[in-house]
């Protein structure tokens, strides 16, 4: 890993929290030149956890640039495409679209060589990344949700603090959930049993925790399907 | 549900145990005629709590058949394809190939409604299922493994009985892992990150427990990488 500048930076969690964020690294001997970005905020305030570094092409080749804290639109880090992309530190959420929207990518610490590492196995195939931010509130030991059978936090419901690759074998009545109350941690729900089709990413710290209909799990939801949900690993 | 006959037989886990396992449904009036299959085997011993219906088109639509244990090749049910499915009860696991060979895909209790339901994202994509069979092993309350960090069970070893969607975030050091000893439950092993890419079902009772190389994890195996795991539900 070479010697890195400027990353005492101030880390906001936020879609709206890009400010100083984008950490540009030497020239590697091995690889193209490294992008470098100018640095906006360079006071020394503690960085948070959370780290991130991107190549414009697959395998972990081409353009590569770390980040510390979120990023609203990559052409604007002289991105064109996300092929590849490590998560060293923190969990992240990736989005198809700029501006934090579209499907939802759930990226924890681990190598991604390719865009299928993290794309869903929809039909609608996504193989863009374009925006991405800290997942602060992730916390694999203490996370618990309340699932409820209706919109509006109405009907019977259910505290659950574990994982569940299938909500049905666990007692819950359907392949829907109507609405849903984060209360620790952050959860990722998925319209399939055991973690497949569209990711709905869930926290305690945006909304206040509340989701109160299909709505509000991100620009991509378009029904109440939910088959499988889990913690996020920090 | 129309009434079935012939739900009472022997019902066995192993890829061999394919014997009087196809349960023929009535016609349905919605639906397209299912095929009769002949009962080979109308002892009227205990069946195991696992079911699964199959459809030849998506969106559980067309021809339809239910099973309670294994089939080792669905076209000698008269099915061409497997376009849909519904976990009824109890987890199984599905074959690309017939004879319980090619990529592994975890079926758990819920609704499937097309191939990318339970396909995973590679680029090698697959839509076909042609054998599967119930995953008896399968624990969702009780479920340990051993992971060691080189093969034949050697190096640093780590315990577990949760899920772990990024192992290195849990300080496992690398993308890898050596082997595993299944010591209860099964655990489904992936090759990325968030239980994506293949898919290696690792069981309690096949090989004892003992996947010493990752040549034993499947017939489509081909390296050591593991980034997550969890266990499956029954």
């Amino acid at each position: 890993m070479p010697a890195r500048a400027g990353r005492r930076q101030a880390l906001s969690c936020g879609p709206l929290g890009d400010r100083a964020t984008r950490v540009p690294l030497p020239p590697l001997p091995d690889s193209t030149p490294v992008a470098r970005m100018a640095q906006t905020n360079p006071l020394p305030v503690p960085t948070g956890p959370w780290k991130i570094t991107l190549y414009d092409q697959e395998n972990f080749q081409g353009k590569r640039m770390e980040f510390t804290t979120s990023c609203a639109n990559i052409m604007e880090c002289s991105f064109d495409n996300i092929r590849s992309l490590k998560v060293d530190c923190g969990a992240w959420i990736g989005y198809e679209h700029t501006g934090f929207c579209g499907q939802q990518f759930t990226l924890e610490r681990g190598e991604y060589p390719r865009w299928d590492a993290w794309s869903g196995s929809n039909a609608y195939h996504v193989e863009r990344l374009m925006s991405f931010r800290p997942i602060c509130s992730a916390n694999h030991k203490e996370s618990k949700i309340t699932l409820f059978e209706k919109e509006n936090f109405l009907g019977r419901q259910w505290e659950i603090g574990d994982d569940y690759p299938s909500l049905q074998a666990m007692g819950w009545a359907n392949n829907e959930v109507g609405s849903m109350k984060v209360l620790c941690g952050a959860w990722a729900c998925y319209q399939y049993p055991g973690y497949r089709g569209y990711q709905y990413i869930l926290e305690s710290d945006h909304h206040g925790g509340d989701y109160k209909h299909w709505r509000e799990w991100g620009s991509h939801a378009q029904t109440f399907q939910i088959q499988s949900l889990r913690r996020i690993q920090q």
